[in-house]
């Protein structure tokens, strides 16, 4: 595995990359991989000659009261999972070279982003599709892997490669959750012990919401707070949201119908868990007919 | 040459050329072609194995008083100029096509857009940027080829690949010009016989203030204020602007030194004109020391 934290060797690598014939397949991070992370990259493993993986904490996407400076870093641990788990090419840029003088062009996102966490989280979103664009070109990837634990950043990401016509193919990986099902994820580490046994609720009152769904439940609003008071009754944590939309356009939903998200965030003392299912939903039998 | 002007047809054929591992020269332009284009896309041909242009006349970078219905327009004699200058590819997508459905992100350009036609041509830079990302995504160039003659779009291209690092070369191509100095541009149609007459004025005017700097003036008010008496001394047309910068940042200069742009606009009855010099100015002997 090359670890590259320089652009220009970088470029040149993909360069010869690219000559070769190889695809590519790329995984952006944030770095302090677990499971989630790995698990996108063997998926990229499987399909690609060549394996990307990106680690840059992107100041451009954490608001002025997020966790920029406290997120977890340990880079010499990232690059020895990355290794284990067959990267080719780890890429670890500098915010300097990243963001490199006065930018000239900004990217907005206007659609998709004014709920579940974008709407709490301005300019979250534009981070996120500014570095992307960055990686993007600079890795040139045949596909880019993306778990659906970050539901919203799937849909955006996709809103943005369709609106450009990116020549990347967008591959959405199952969230990996723990035995309990308590997504993974590099802030659970953040979690009290009492808050770490009652995190599980999450994901179990997604799971009673596609029960419901499957046993008929159309209505938007009934499945919302049945989660809402399943969290609040087993939980110490405070409901951000809980949502339902249509996937991957997050448009309201009147009727619960088609490939639709559930999705939920919930603040605990110093972790904010956000999860969410997206499920094909029978349109339903009408009634008077 | 292929002509195409599905989107799905240029991408196979984009990706047949790309796995052959062969160079692409693009050429970008809005039609109705003149020598201008066709020596963009000779000096395309010489460096590159394969060359794409595209005719897109793209609403996004018109303002509403603009003239994106009366931009002429002739897809027959275009196709038969391609040809016969070497495009190997011809693109002709619909306007439908390259700006499908409600759009999620959008592109802004923040800097070197407030001066000369940008200042008064609000989002005309963002419709550019716009329109350029899908093309090059589309297209994926080698290099692309732009002509000096508008040089704050090449100033502000090479703003957009230097952010978003672009896997491409912006080629700045020599504007060309009449036997008589005047800019070829598809806009000459609409001047006047007299208007045509004065227009070259323009351009001695450029070569005047060129003339002063090497004989040692710095001063850009005084090569302004020259610019301005000459061009309206000797034409019928009304000042736009005429302007002096750095470049390619397109930053003020208190005096007239390293790479420089003299630029001015002049609007006609029926046409507005545009024209620049590009120029590296000695920094001025210290007459103190």
């Amino acid at each position: 595995m090359k670890v590259i934290t320089n652009i220009q060797d970088l470029q040149a690598s993909i360069q010869q990359v690219k000559n070769s014939g190889s695809s590519i397949g790329f995984v952006p991070t944030m770095g302090y991989l677990h499971e989630g992370h790995l698990t996108l990259a063997e998926e990229a493993g499987k399909n690609n000659d060549t394996v990307v993986m990106s680690i840059f904490v992107n100041p451009l996407q954490f608001g002025p009261n997020e966790d920029f400076d406290r997120y977890p870093r340990d880079v010499e641990r990232d690059a020895e999972l990355a290794r284990n788990v067959g990267v080719d090419i780890l890429f670890i840029p500098e915010v300097v070279d990243m963001y490199d003088g006065k930018q000239s062009v900004t990217l907005s996102v206007i659609e998709r982003v004014e709920v579940l966490c974008g709407r709490k989280r301005e300019g979250h979103f534009d981070g996120v599709v500014t570095v992307l664009t960055k990686l993007f070109h600079l890795i040139q990837p045949t596909r880019a892997y993306f778990g659906l634990k970050d539901a919203q950043q799937i849909a955006v990401v996709e809103g943005l490669v369709r609106d450009y016509f990116f020549p990347v193919e967008i591959v959405r990986v199952p969230t990996v959750r723990e035995e309990d099902g308590l997504a993974k994820s590099s802030r659970n580490v953040y979690l009290s012990k009492e808050e770490r046994r009652e995190a599980p609720s999450l994901y179990q009152s997604l799971i009673e919401a596609k029960n419901r769904i499957d046993a008929g439940e159309r209505d938007p609003d009934s499945i919302i707070s049945m989660i809402s008071m399943n969290v609040q009754e087993n939980t110490s944590g405070k409901i951000d949201y809980v949502e339902a939309y249509s996937f991957p356009e997050l448009a309201e939903l009147s009727r619960l119908q088609g490939e639709i998200i559930i999705a939920l965030a919930v603040q605990f003392q110093q972790a904010r868990l956000i999860d969410n299912i997206i499920i094909s939903v029978e349109p339903e039998e009408d009634s008077n007919v």
